[in-house]
């Protein structure tokens, strides 16, 4: 429907995405929720200025969604037809240059005595030690029967593959038991379509035991959620705007990539993040502008790393709204409630500062938000409401 | 679902429908809007006496309803799989007398040199002027291969045509080069089954250029939005419930009589819609009532002519609500905020007027109807409730 709605203009739409911004009610800090108890006057001010209230479901009542489900419903996409598949999210995660056709993969060093995995972590050896493995496999296998392998450290003995070469598919089953103590797994192809990229991932992880062979713990690799680029329309094309990502983590510049948004170098800091989007203010419509720390204190469980991430983030929200745009929406990808230690499928607050002069009035919290006038409504639907804040959409029908 | 539920009673349902009602707070008057701000004691005793408050959001989020879709989805008809044509509302408008069969088409006079559309509008000519030449046309193009043309102008450079005959279509594309300095363009059949009424049409068009070729500025004409009476079940067998519209402007009779809706003569006045209600209240079970005057301060952006017509609607309430019937649902089809001076995507105020004793206890205005017991729902649902208070639906399932 939006398709035929969309108007050709300049106007500026900002999406600032406090990474699991939603909290609950929280007995330890007299029932507030970390919104409620930080001082954020500029958000305040301009909520109770100009802004309108709600809050998002990002994928449906009851469901937790990762961050993948959590982003592409907040830019319009449906999370139950659309998937951006783990291996993608986790090179996508490492910085790794993902390109269209590439297969990406997850994979862990494990433990194997006699065919069996003993240890799916392989002790959870340090960083160093699975930095160290990866270097030793990088500077020998470097391709499989003409398929190219690129492959990055991560966290303890987590790593990524990225399989580059024509022909491939992500039709494979893992190659992991998923469990300990069951037999070692290669991949199996579940299309025939998927049989070269079989021989090539099995290749690879063969070789790969060969070259650990010595190693006492880490003696193999287990690979899972092989997946490619998504097929999905570009967000450009989608709405008809020039959209620029801003985020410090390297998973959120990775899936506006995916959506064909641009992306420009990591900021340091939040100030960074503001100067590079006054620097291409001019040159966009759509900015996403992405801050992780919330969701992080929120793993934590920290109530009070939370609160002070939201009131850092209040401190740049003047230089960001003082741009101008049509609309700002701030909002989160999903939940992660400080009790809960983790992602929630708790609806997520939603402020659209407006051009149109409405407010609601109110202060910017989770309780007033349920009696905003924007109502709950889907993470998916945020978007028509942000083009019709924003002035870009035409009416339907005579 | 529906449909199998539906029972035979004469109960009563009123729906008065105030064009564009729904608004936004309005910085220039306290953060009121014109239902707020309205004095309007008959509409806010009844809803805190027997009204429940919701919200009605006409086609989805975000979309800013046309006044087809506005009605349509208000009858309980999905705006999205039905549509009334851009013609039809035209000729509609114009109080045209559309049939079955006919082919409807909006016109411009417009000013042709060398085969290029020079001036889509004429100059603008005045409505006399207008007056003139359709006149001079109907006196000499009264068929075309057998199909009858009905024309009749409209305000300015406007008019619009009616072909009557048998197999037309409407699947042509619009004769109008949609900008000017564009070449002159005829129709085209967009299918087969649409070669005749092509001919038919660039035929009227040839007789026209043929007719108008010594006038100095309106020397041809173009015609768009070809479309025909859509093909919609009846309002009366979809509820079973014999309707009544009663509107001041043709275009919203012209709407009712498309989905099959009675029509009484044009009321002059308040009062006589509201005799004309009286007159006909034993014959019917159900009751559109239209108010324009909502709609057209809200697109002149006049909050205190809003806030009078509001008012004005408000001292016939108790006339109408006296017929006593079994349900009176007052909304409006979209809203037409002052501020943005035309209609918007914004959810539409709903009270119900119920007869089961309960209620919100809140006046009638959009802040209150964000906490109404009815919620926020779309408009195609609004039928199915407004049928339940009108104790018109069984139980479902045992």
């Amino acid at each position: 429907m939006i398709d035929d709605l969309l108007l050709s203009n300049d106007n500026k739409i900002i999406f600032l995405i406090l990474d699991g911004l939603g909290d609950i009610p929280n007995p330890s800090f007299n029932l507030q929720t970390p919104l409620e108890a930080a001082k954020k006057p500029n958000l305040d001010g301009l909520a109770a200025k100009s802004g309108v209230l709600g809050r998002i479901i990002p994928v449906d009542i009851g469901i937790t969604p990762g961050s993948g489900p959590g982003h592409l419903s907040l830019f319009g996409y449906d999370p139950m037809e659309h998937e951006i598949g783990r291996g993608v999210l986790e090179v996508l995660g490492l910085n790794m240059d993902l390109r269209e056709g590439d297969l990406a993969a997850r994979a862990n060093f494990c433990t194997v005595r006699d065919g069996v995995v003993t240890d799916r972590r392989a002790g959870r050896i340090p960083t160093e030690q699975t930095e160290r493995l990866c270097a030793m496999i990088s500077g020998s296998v470097r391709e499989i029967e003409g398929v190219e392998v690129i492959i990055k450290p991560g966290k303890s003995h987590r790593f990524a593959v990225i399989f580059r070469g024509a022909g491939l598919s992500d039709k494979l089953t893992d190659a992991d038991p998923h469990k300990d103590n069951k037999p070692f797994a290669y991949t199996r192809a579940r299309s025939e379509d998927a049989d070269l990229t079989a021989r090539v991932v099995n290749g690879f992880i063969g070789a790969v035991m060969d070259l650990l062979k010595a190693e006492p713990v880490a003696n193999a690799a287990l690979l899972r959620g092989f997946s490619s680029m998504p097929d999905i329309k570009p967000f450009t094309e989608k709405y008809r705007m020039k959209a620029l990502a801003i985020a410090t983590y390297p998973m959120y510049r990775g899936i506006a990539k995916v959506l064909g948004m641009d992306v420009r170098q990591e900021p340091a800091d939040y100030d960074e993040a503001v100067r590079i989007l006054k620097e291409n203010y001019n040159d966009y419509q759509f900015f996403f502008f992405h801050v992780k720390e919330t969701d992080l204190a929120g793993e934590d469980g920290n109530f009070e790393e939370k609160v002070k991430a939201i009131e850092e983030v209040d401190r740049i929200v003047p230089a960001i709204y003082g741009l101008g745009p049509q609309a700002m929406i701030v909002t989160g990808d999903h939940s992660t409630p400080c009790p809960l230690k983790g992602h929630s499928w708790h609806p997520v607050p939603l402020l659209i500062v407006t051009k149109t002069g409405e407010t609601d009035g109110l202060a910017f919290h989770e309780k007033n938000c349920v009696r905003g006038s924007v109502g709950t409504i889907y993470s998916k639907e945020l978007m028509p409401a942000a083009l019709a804040h924003g002035m870009r959409l035409d009416k339907y029908g005579a």
